[in-house]
């Protein structure tokens, strides 16, 4: 998506060997023409997929994902990443490592919102190892629906969870994917 | 907003003495047709503040502001409630503490994200003691921005948040008002 690769050129900022920092259109302060159309690229993309539902993960996920819900005109879940009490007991639950915050943390989604049969598409903001789709995936998979495509907003290429996830035959389509970092500066596939 | 009020009274269920479960469509799985309208409401109430940017709070307030934000076209700011690495060390912090969850957490925004002199509508998906609308807007008021709106999509009346708020001259608007339980049913005002 030739916006959003302008858009991470201009305003992205690299820190360290491999952090990019979108914090002022995706991440914290969210530019919501962007937003919506990359709803509707996610939309050209899977229309064909006859998708039940769009499932996300808190918080950053919930923006582009409501956007794509939009034009699918179909509910979007988003997991919990922490026990809440007003979170059902009953939920679908993956155990997810993050290597931003370095800790693994839980993830739930009650039984109520996902079914047996229906087809779910996964969008999330980044895929770097992969750690938070897969655990999605098999959220999905116990609920005896489907994944029927996964929606990433910017993937890291050489952290090879995209790769992994194609390998493992899902539908993964990335709006902007890095192939590497180059002097601090993002290298586009 | 009588759609708002309708599907409460339908889907929304009752724990405890005053705890409103509206995951259904709000706070887990979203109605993204239901959140639209009320984006829609939103703007319609506060379209002559000259509204610069809209500031919610993660996780359950990103929906329902970037839905306000696609009509009044301004960008949306998420307070986040952790430390990240990937948050800018320069914020502006609030401490708020959560009745639901029974403790303090820290709420944070970026400096980068808020201006002196912007007119700020706070948007947020609950209002019952009021302490999250308190942080957000003392977070505004450390920036030198103005707190020019209040929005609410369900305000339980009987906690006084928002009397506390409306007695302190903020512009509040609450699309459902709940002014007490009886017999684990909802009374809207």
């Amino acid at each position: 998506m030739e916006k959003l690769i302008e858009r991470i050129k201009s305003d992205g900022t690299v820190s360290g060997e491999d952090i990019l920092k979108v914090d002022s259109f995706l991440n914290h302060q969210i530019d919501v023409g962007l937003l919506d159309d990359m709803g509707k690229e996610f939309y050209n993309y899977f229309k064909g997929k006859n998708i039940d539902k769009i499932l996300t993960i808190e918080a950053s996920g919930i923006a582009v994902a409501c956007f794509a819900g939009k034009y699918f005109d179909v509910p979007v879940v988003f997991a919990k990443k922490t026990e809440s009490k007003n979170l059902d007991l009953e939920t679908y639950d993956a155990d997810v490592y993050s290597f931003t915050k370095g800790k693994t943390y839980k993830v739930k989604v009650s039984k109520k919102y996902l079914s047996a049969g229906e087809n779910v598409l996964i969008i999330d903001d980044f895929l770097a190892n992969g750690k938070a789709a897969e655990g999605l995936i098999s959220i999905v998979e116990k609920a005896g629906a489907k994944a029927a495509g996964i929606g990433i907003v910017i993937e890291k290429a050489f952290q090879l969870g995209g790769e992994k996830l194609v390998n493992s035959g899902y539908d993964l389509f990335s709006l902007a994917v890095i192939e590497k970092f180059e002097n601090q500066q993002p290298v586009f596939r």
